[in-house]
């Protein structure tokens, strides 16, 4: 049996988010029914992370296991063919024995895009949060500094979630407005050595609350250090969210 | 009788095109249909250039005559919420009387993207042309320096096109690589005093002849000069082409 490993771009427009329900277009169905037709077994594959219905990836890792004897750029290629337009596989290695793309997973990137002022623009509308009062990055950077560095998130972990620990380390926070091609977006890009469930939005909405004025940059720390979700801001929109890169160990 | 521009963003993806069609989306028929909701007139909206199913607009400017006493900002908001979302209002000015978006257009410009190389992104499909091999950017920059200036474009023109003249001047033609979220597009941009139905298209596909190594910069120059549509490139698809700005003499 071989293990290997599957680089994936996706629009998540269309989908129900990555895992597999009942009479819903799904990322897994899709990449099981592909790999399926390819190599006649029935495969499970392993996301590093369930991105949720409107959620997008520029690069998803998946592991899975197969008897086939293709080669990984042939499956590549021949992923290529059997997926449909908005998911995209972008690599395909073999990977080292008993590999796992959720457990083995060192850190993980996400962006979060949100388009601010009182015009929308047609071209985001699935791919950012639009918030039509114009917001104070300055004001959000430095709110953002309170996240970076190893916290207890439970404030900003989706309620009735079990983990293990809420402990996670932030070692990147940006916030940067971008000129787009004519109306400005704000991107929020956040890399840790591991996310919990709705992290990312969580701490989005909470920063645009400050982003907004109707709370101190302060205000952050004050939540975090609560470990309580009630405290937090609402939870960003799913369409804003692109999981960018996951890194492992080789 | 009052006169008004009124300033356009729009992904034309879901429509078959600006003009009126029957049994068709067309943006006209809902900037129409949205006026006639807000005013209670029949009116007739014109636009400075009719642009093909699946064309874009950043800017695409439209004239129209009302007797409505609603200010201009007020008749923007009105559009705003009227109009499918993948449809945006930018402005709306009252305009000199007579004021006529085709006729008083002074310059224009395109922006066309393409998006090459092996893997095909996933998130500009509908907003760019995917072109599987690597272009040569470099030589599609030197060939385009022939297209600048006052020219006849009889070659870059759809064939059975009936104008008075061909004769147009291209006072811009910039061609970069742009570094995207992970895939490289490249975007060109043309401006012009107007231009014949098809030529940004034309030019493309023309221009990403020379860009693969079907042919030599220098071919570029020879194309225009021969003014027959028959030797220049095949029309690159709709999908890449955005309308960015339209300018008048006021």
């Amino acid at each position: 049996m071989r293990y290997f490993r599957l680089t994936l771009s996706y629009d998540g427009t269309r989908y129900a988010g990555w895992q597999v329900q009942a009479n819903a277009r799904t990322i897994q169905a899709e990449i099981e029914a592909a790999l399926h037709t390819i190599t006649g077994e029935r495969l499970r594959a392993v996301a590093s992370g369930r991105t949720d219905a409107g959620v997008h990836a520029f690069g998803q890792v998946v592991s899975f296991t197969s008897d086939t004897r293709l080669t990984p750029n042939v499956l590549r290629k021949a992923l290529d063919a059997n997926l449909p337009r908005d998911i995209v596989p972008l690599e395909v290695v073999e990977a080292p024995s008993g590999f796992h793309a959720i457990r083995d997973a060192i850190r993980k990137r996400y962006r979060y895009v949100i388009q601010d002022g009182p015009i929308q623009d047609p071209f985001t509308r699935d791919y950012a949060w639009y918030f039509p009062q114009r917001l104070d990055v300055e004001a959000m950077r430095t709110a953002a500094q309170a996240l970076v560095g190893t916290h207890d998130y439970t404030s900003f972990e989706a309620s009735g979630s079990e983990r293990a620990t809420s402990v996670r380390t932030v070692t990147e926070l940006t916030i940067e407005r971008h000129p787009s091609d004519f109306l400005d977006t704000i991107v929020l890009e956040i890399e840790a050595d591991g996310f919990l469930y709705n992290m990312v939005r969580n701490i989005v909405g909470s920063l645009v609350e400050v982003g907004r004025g109707k709370q101190p940059p302060a205000w952050i720390a004050d939540v975090l250090q609560a470990c309580n979700r009630k405290r937090a801001g609402m939870t960003a929109p799913p369409q804003g969210l692109f999981l960018v890169r996951v890194d492992y160990g080789w």
